[in-house]
C-alpha cells in the first residue's frame, strides 16, 4: 500500500472514469470515514446525497455546465451545509434553534467542506477518481429544486466519483513558499509575483492556453475567458440570495 | 503503517501535546501534501499562516476565547482564503481582477478549507495530532490584526498541531443513515429524529452534559449554553463585515 505522504503529492483529479460501478459497500464505507472529520461542537451540520441514477445526473448536468463528469461519473456526492436536521432536532427537545444567520451557514459549510475532503482522500486511498465540481455555488439555486433539498441546507461543492479511466499529467502548483507565511503575512512585492508565477507563465501549456484565446499574458485568461468579473457578479448575488431564501439572513 | 481507511475511522482530536517540537521539514511535508489538493481553476487562492513564537500565539489566544491548545501547542496554522496574490498578479500582467465579491470570497474559502483538511490527515498519518478551532469565523477581525492579513485576506479556520499527549475516548457520531440520501433529500419526521439522535441522548457523558447544566434536554445545551443565538448573530454581523472591509461585498 502507497504511504499516505506519497498518495497526497502524487494525486491528480480524474474527469475520465471506467464503467466499472463503485460498490455500495465501498461507498458507504468512505462516507463513513468522511464522517469521523472534526465537526463544530459535535454537530455535524452537513449532509451528503449520493446521485447514481442516469436520469438524475442528466438533470443535475446542466447546473454544472454539462460538465461531462456529472453524466460519466458512476456516483455523483453533494455536500451540503445543513442545519435542517439539527433545528427539527432541536425544536422537537423544547429548544429554540438560533441558527439562521451567516454565521451558522459558515459553520456549517465547513464541516460539509471538511468532510468531503476526508471522503477524497478515502477515495483516493482506494484507487477512485475524484473531481471537484466548483458549479455548486453557482447553480445552488437549481441544485437545491433538483435534489428537493429543503430551507437550512445549502449546496456548497459537489465530487464526481469513479475508477479512473486516464492517467493525467500532474498540474503545476505554486511553489510553496509563496503559499506559507511565518508569524504573520509577508506581502507581495513585484519580484516575489514574478518569481513565483515564473514557472506557471513558463509552461508549454500555458503559453497554449495563453495564444488559443488570443490574450497577452496567462493572467488575462483567467481575468477575461474564465473567471470574468460579470460572471462572479451575478453568481455572487445569487448565491446571497440562496443564502437568503433558505433561511440563513437573518442577523 | 496503518490503513488510510482506518486512519480516517480511528482518528480523535487532540488537545494536549507533548512538548516534542514539530520539525519545519515534516511540517514543510504536511503542508506541500496539501498544496496538492484541488483548486478551483488552479488558482490556489489560499494562504497558511505557521505561527511557532511564543509571543504570537500569546497574542493569538484570547481571540480563540483562549483555548489552551493555542499556547500549548508547538504550532498553529491559520488557513486563509486568499485573492491577494492573485490580484496582485493580475494587475502585474495587464489583467484587472474581478474578484472583489461574494462567490470569489467562497471560492478562495472552499479552497484553503480542503487544503487544511488534507495538511489534517496527514499530519494524522504521521502520528501527529490536530485541533479545528472554529473561534476563526468569529474573530476574524482580530486575527487580522494580529496576523497583518492585506485587503484580500480572510481567515477561515485554525488548526493546533502537535504530538499527542492523551489518548481520549471517541466522540460519538450520528448514525451514516442520518447523514446521506439517495438520490433527493429525504426530510425527517419526528420518528427519524427521534432514532437518529437516541444514542447521543442516551450517552452517559450526554446525560452528565445536561445535568451539569441544568438543562431540561442535550438540544438546550447547545441552544442556550454552547451556541446561543445572540452570540450567533452578533458573530454573523461582524464576519459580513470582515468581507466587506477586506474587499469581498461588491456585488
Amino acid at each position: 500500500m502507497a504511504k499516505i505522504s506519497d498518495l497526497l503529492l502524487e494525486r491528480r483529479t480524474i474527469r475520465k472514469y471506467s464503467g466499472k460501478p463503485v460498490d455500495d459497500v465501498l461507498l458507504r464505507d468512505l462516507l463513513k470515514g468522511g464522517c469521523r472529520t472534526s465537526t463544530t461542537g459535535n454537530m455535524q451540520v452537513y449532509s451528503i446525497i449520493i446521485t447514481r441514477d442516469g436520469a438524475k445526473k442528466r438533470e443535475l448536468a446542466p447546473f454544472h455546465f454539462n460538465q461531462k463528469m456529472v453524466t460519466e461519473a458512476p456516483v455523483v456526492l453533494t455536500f451540503c451545509a445543513d442545519f435542517n436536521r439539527f433545528n427539527k432536532w432541536c425544536k422537537e427537545r423544547n429548544a429554540e434553534p438560533g441558527y439562521d444567520n451567516f454565521l451558522s451557514f459558515f459553520t456549517a459549510a465547513i464541516d460539509a467542506l471538511l468532510v468531503a475532503q476526508t471522503v477524497c482522500i478515502a477515495a483516493e486511498a482506494k484507487g477512485l477518481g475524484i473531481c471537484y465540481l466548483g458549479t455548486t455555488t453557482y447553480m445552488a439555486h437549481k441544485i437545491i429544486e433538483t435534489l428537493k433539498l429543503p430551507k437550512g441546507v445549502v449546496p456548497v461543492t459537489t465530487v464526481t466519483l469513479g475508477w479512473p479511466d486516464e492517467k493525467p499529467e500532474q498540474v503545476d502548483r505554486l511553489p510553496l513558499e509563496s503559499i506559507i507565511h511565518y508569524e504573520v503575512y509577508q506581502d507581495y512585492n513585484d519580484m516575489d509575483i514574478n518569481m513565483y508565477y515564473s514557472e506557471k507563465e513558463n509552461r508549454e501549456d500555458s503559453r497554449q492556453f495563453v495564444k488559443e484565446n488570443s490574450k497577452e499574458t496567462l493572467a488575462q485568461v483567467f481575468t477575461d475567458v474564465r473567471y470574468k468579473k460579470d460572471d462572479s457578479v451575478h453568481f455572487s448575488k445569487i448565491l446571497l440570495q440562496v443564502l437568503k431564501d433558505q433561511g440563513f439572513m437573518n442577523q
